[in-house]
């Protein structure tokens, strides 16, 4: 049997660094890990409960498709809460991770050959998804000048859909109000279908972020509970779509994964409501961050994306390599920390940048920071 | 924004005798339900004490995406144990439910615009998730006299796929190493690749289910822990490809889905030594199985196919009616018994076949079976 064209979609890099890490610990070398895009937070204790509860008391078959009633009614109310937006829950559609939403919404919104465009930097799975369902990735190459963000007069014609991310993986930046108003007028303009990332929302730090659909209601936003809820491998997101979507959705999201894990279910609807819990694990981002801030600078890493949010620095590097892949390398063997190369988010640019998280603990992130100076000064 | 056109799928029946049956229960009417297509028990419960305990001690983010290593591992050994098969864990794919095996195998095998067949009557979301990612389903109508299954002729030039099942949904019916040899010879002679879907294995009465694997290797098979492991709700499947596929279902998983979720995966790997609740829970079945064919002739339901497997009975009801959604709307408000109309498994015949699932309980069985009789007795 043959594959498909399709089917031959790219590999992480980053997965490269990881297999390359796991390898050191297994030799007994202690490991700092920036490499990483997850919290190392479990879900939140009420969550957990919650489930053990539930495990004892009900079946857990098959959820309806859309996911549990009070899921959907708890995602609209955090709308209220974080947007002061008043939204009908029957638009909340719950999905089997942010993962299953883009898959949802690719397949709801483009026919095979459609073109997608997406700002570069960014997450890498949005381009191998859509060549995965035969659709075109357009790469739009984002400014320094512009947050790393697309602005509206990166958008060419004869796009099919738009998909921004805010606060943006790997650059932390966000869209504010005006900068997402011009980019879904332009769409709207160009008949262009506009998908909105908030999967980092939650996690910000100089006043809050604003979502889509404080703008349009004729947008998809795509969420969930993996990152501020601290439950990536639950597999559990969201996605908000238009009313008059809602019933190809049903039906897409029937037969494409008949429903979301409802184990995952149970503990989201909890974690809705574990907010201490949650606000704990975000002072500790804070405070990464600002170590980050201070301290990556004093390493020679000093012209880094305005870092909104999320957990991430994203450094142009160019002063130190023109392989982002072998420096990374060479930070792992010689300062014991493993981070990303830029090539996954951005093929054009990325051999000269690396990605930071700072999503692990403050203890490990200040070590982290040692290391790398030490490294740095040494180089 | 408009939708696509492969995201106009189509809605089950299914969903809609459903929520009839809820809106009846709802009235105060007391409800059997023979419409439903997973176990009424819940995961093992070594399954759901394994996931207790983990959670516990492990953050429980992402796993790699192809699965935990040592669940991998024990499926490779169920196969050693069902069918004596020696099977490399590396071609072990652990994947979110069979829904996301079907789509990571119809993206790595066929490109936009390609045909794949289906036996018809056969499980409705092969068709639709075949139409979401732009595919050409092509249902091939199979007859009684070859069990409702595929047999070489019924396969036409020019397919680049054929999907079949054993046990079979709705039929219940199986393909014997004769039968499945001569369909994967014929495939291999068209080009066509093979797809083999096992989700009830483990659900027989009459002798072993036959897997695709003891035929070939350069097949797709595609499993669950859904039926026989009762765990639907849990969102965990298996898939075993060829060798040189590994790479490239890899690549593909990591992008669509990252991982599978990892505490059904914890709940999945206890499961797979919860031999004794399983098989209680086959006895049961194979109790309902018995009281079916012995009653539902007695209700004038006698033309049925070979049950040989699944929790299921597919009858020709063609002398009572040419209007199977009538007549399941009918047995629902007079008898209070939900049964599934044929249309979804065979648009072309189902109008005259129902389905009858007897996954409950034994006695909601024979209380659905006495009520059965009555209302066609007076019918």
């Amino acid at each position: 049997m043959k594959n498909s064209t399709r089917g031959n979609v790219d590999a992480f890099i980053v997965m490269d660094v990881m297999e390359a890490a796991r390898a050191a610990e297994a030799e007994g070398r202690h490991i700092i890990h920036m490499e990483v895009g997850q919290p190392s937070t479990p879900a939140p204790a009420s969550a957990r409960a919650a489930l053990a509860d539930a495990m004892e008391s009900d079946a857990l078959g098959y959820t309806v498709a859309l996911g549990l009633p009070a899921l959907r009614e708890g995602v609209a109310k955090l709308y209220k809460d974080w947007y002061n937006l008043d939204l009908n829950p029957n638009r909340v559609v719950i999905t089997p991770g942010s993962s299953g939403a883009f898959i949802l919404a690719f397949t709801a919104l483009f026919n095979a050959g459609d073109k997608v465009g997406l700002g570069e930097p960014g997450y890498p799975s949005y381009r191998q998804i859509l060549k995965a369902l035969d659709l075109i990735p357009v790469g739009l190459s984002t400014k320094p000048e512009n947050r790393l963000q697309p602005v509206p007069a990166d958008i060419p014609d004869g796009l099919a859909g738009l998909i921004t991310a805010s606060p943006a993986n790997p650059s932390g930046t966000m869209l504010d109000h005006a900068a997402l108003e011009g980019l879904i007028d332009t769409c709207r303009a160009k008949n262009t279908s506009f998908i909105a990332d908030e999967i980092y929302h939650g996690l910000q730090y100089d006043g809050r972020a604003i979502s889509a659909l404080e703008v349009s209601d004729d947008i998809y936003v795509i969420n969930s509970f993996s990152k501020y809820f601290s439950m990536t491998g639950w597999r559990v997101g969201w996605m908000v779509v238009p009313e008059d979507h809602i019933r190809t959705i049903e039906r897409l999201a029937q037969n494409m994964f008949i429903c979301p894990p409802h184990a995952s279910q149970i503990a989201a609807l909890a974690a809705l409501d574990a907010r201490d819990e949650l606000d704990a694990n975000l002072t500790t981002y804070r405070t990464n961050r600002q170590l980050m801030l201070d301290e990556l600078p004093k390493a020679g890493f000093d012209k880094i994306a305005p870092p909104d949010g999320a957990f991430y620095i994203y450094a142009d590097v160019s002063e130190h390599t023109d392989d982002s892949r072998a420096f990374a390398s060479e930070i792992l063997e010689k300062a014991d920390v493993a981070v990303t190369p830029g090539m996954d988010f951005d093929p054009v640019r990325g051999h000269q940048t690396l990605r930071f998280s700072y999503a692990r603990s403050t203890e490990d992130i200040r070590e982290g920071l040692e290391r790398l100076k030490r490294f740095m000064a040494r180089r």
